[in-house]
């Protein structure tokens, strides 16, 4: 039987991060991970396999960093845990016990329920290298490609595989809009209008209902009547976490989905921690189960778990999730953190906004200045920060990380107003204009 | 007489944004800006004025949009306060009554007591469009230029004249590295080389001690004996703060120059206020009063004091300047906040520090994916963050504030280390190596 202090089920990025922070604050003890898949992949630059990397290979997820530190892994999928007797048993049938177990085991991709879509050339996302180098060989040779989901995946995977010569995308997205999860319509309309000149055809407000096809996808039948040629088909309409091992173990799971875990980040059974995908989510602002599927939560998560293994040594001042995401379209960068002002809506928060537009350098004719959109959200009686949108060039990411502190740190508008911070002509707009200053002095105006 | 219920002395952006925010709060009262320079700029837009803009009018920073909001603006020089009165006195010996003053009366760049300093050739910056509009036309038919001063202005002229064909450019600094002020030597470095490989003669621990020729200069004497053929002197080493007026109208001055001034930008006088490079920063950490001069700093004052004028609307926060800096160099970007680790020792701070590499993409074989380097600096004993330095590809200046809002709201290693972030491929580095994150969790691992 093998034996480990600390193990670690799952090799993505929450994995990675729970054994690396389990090796710096418990350098004594031994750790071990054992992956199911051979060789995985960086969640996040999927879509950049199709046409941004020069080889698909180059977004491969390495543990040799890992290995080098000690840590052992094992290529074999886990398939029952006993937590009495503390150990695991495998597909290769093998037995390993633990002192602190944790489960990264991630998330499956979600395969509607519609008929024929088990045919040739429909593509769920698997973060699987092998598997993907092949899906993505097979895309790149048709002509009519369909990605189903208009959430961040699906924009990303549209906008990279227009850039193949000779391929035709359609995206279809049920709701009335893109990306409406994280953004209001004003920024969706950017994101819309950026594919559709890049050639994509959009089609919003209307889902997929049949796939049809002799053996190999020939066309995909939509809710509107409308009928879209397609020899391959893309599902990028989310995923769902993997908890089927963590329901045979007897741990408590949420009704929503997920592994609930506490504060620390430690299921029903205190030596069994749950990080990632797979693991249950509260909202910051509701502490409701909300189902955030980021790989940088997963890092933050995995970082919890990993330092607080055997001591509680790290104190988390977080409590809850923030949704903070990116997303890149064609040089159209569009970043969200928080709450926007539909959804604080729909969960009765009293809000006031405010939005301003400029440039995101100054004076704006310096060369590849971009015209800069933000809009904050905040509470209106007690002032917070509840979320912000922004688009701008590429120091978009950090911005909207900025905002997502100004929302962990309960900042209010007021704060924000007399916020110091660096301005600078190439990098940044103007100090007369620094957005986020502008968009809480805006909101201010309204109360 | 001129009748105005609030006058603002100055139209750099610190005059700017106090009337656009007089303005916002107080929309029924009179405004008008007197302003002794005809034509301004955008100041840290300078250097760019050189090579990157194609016209230096493109840095022109214009007063257009105010006086379309009602704010009247006179080019005049404001020589006199009759603070009892209420009223200035100018060079065009008119008058104006006030209720609120509001001085953002900047500074003047120092010009140190060389011999020969007053040559033909020898330029200070002022930020005056027609005086940079012909300085520029005779730098650039010059061979030899020297730039006096190794801080962020004297680095960026360095760069931006280096890129004018057939100049030859050399940056003396006094100390032994650049930007001391603000890095700590490793991030010099980076800069120093930088300069070099674009053929940017660097020489450090020297100083100008004579300007030679015959009425135009032809050559600068070094302290360390060497002899620099130079035909245009460029001086780049910082400005001290206005205050005649102030002191002439009896306001109380620091003893390190600039308007003392309170929480609310209020001088002695509570009907005077000063905002901007004239009037005295206190430091965030020690309360020591600083000469640091940015506009950003400038706007942040401006708009609490625009805001507070007549009643205090918006409480201040944030009780002290943090020097919040970033710079450009060829594609290459330094930015800091806070005390550099040479700084806090300086200060008697007991520290720690995390520093950490990596790529600003990820993976980092994406197209444009640039190295990355952070370095935090904590107190040792209360965890608190005291100051940072990165150097990474454009969104620098956009993570450096981030690392500035964490000083603003004193932050924890332990917070950042379970800082929830966004990631994304094109944008930032990975979600298992975010810097801010790992460079805490490097910090903690001290301990």
């Amino acid at each position: 039987m093998g034996k480990s202090d600390i193990l670690i089920v799952g090799a993505g990025p929450a994995g990675m991060v729970a054994a690396t922070t389990a090796k710096t604050y418990y350098p004594d003890k031994s750790i071990t991970i054992i992956k199911s898949i051979k060789s995985g992949c960086i969640p996040c630059g999927i879509p950049y396999m199709f046409s941004s990397l020069k080889d698909p290979s180059d977004n491969k997820l390495k543990t040799d960093a890992l290995e080098k530190k000690g840590v052992k892994v094992f290529i074999d999928q886990v398939i029952s845990i006993d937590s009495e007797e503390k150990k695991v048993k495998t597909k290769n049938n093998k037995e390993y016990s633990y002192q602190k177990l944790i489960l990264a085991i991630g998330s499956k991709p979600i395969v509607p329920p519609i008929d024929g879509i088990d045919k040739e050339g429909v593509f769920p996302i698997h973060k699987d290298m092998d598997y993907l180098k092949k899906a993505i060989a097979q895309i790149k040779k048709k002509k009519n490609v369909l990605v189903v989901g208009g959430g961040f995946i699906g924009v990303e995977f549209a906008d990279e595989i227009s850039n193949i010569e000779g391929i035709k995308v359609t995206l279809i997205e049920m709701r009335p809009h893109l990306l409406l999860n994280s953004f209001d319509r004003e920024f969706s309309h950017l994101v819309e209008d950026k594919l559709k000149k890049k050639g994509v055809k959009v089609i919003t407000g209307a889902r997929a209902e049949k796939i049809v096809g002799s053996g190999k996808v020939e066309q995909v039948d939509l809710s509107d009547g409308r009928k879209i040629d397609a020899e391959g088909v893309i599902l990028g309409i989310g995923a769902c976490p993997n908890t089927d091992l963590a329901k045979d173990a007897g741990l408590d799971l949420s009704s929503k989905g997920g592994i609930l875990v506490d504060e620390y980040m430690r299921s029903s059974d205190p030596n069994i921690f749950a990080v990632g995908d797979c693991s249950c989510k509260r909202d910051f602002f509701t502490r409701k189960a909300v189902p955030v599927m980021l790989a940088s939560t997963a890092t933050a998560e995995a970082r919890v778990a990993g330092a607080n293994l055997y001591k509680i040594k790290v104190v988390r001042e977080n409590k809850g999730t923030i949704a903070v995401y990116s997303t890149y379209v064609d040089g159209l960068v569009l970043s969200s953190a928080g709450l926007t002002e539909e959804n604080a809506q729909k969960e009765s928060f009293e809000i006031i906004t405010g939005q301003i537009e400029g440039m995101d350098k100054h004076p704006g004719t310096l060369p590849g200045a971009q015209k800069s959109i933000m809009k904050l959200v905040f509470s209106k009686q007690s002032g917070i920060i509840l979320g912000g949108q922004v688009s701008c060039g590429m120091a978009c990411a950090q911005l909207i990380n900025l905002v997502g502190v100004a929302i962990q740190k309960r900042m209010s508008a007021t704060e924000l107003e007399t916020l110091q911070m660096a301005t600078h002509p190439y990098l940044t707009s103007s100090p007369t204009k620094y957005p986020v200053v502008l968009a809480a002095q805006e909101a201010l105006k309204k109360e």
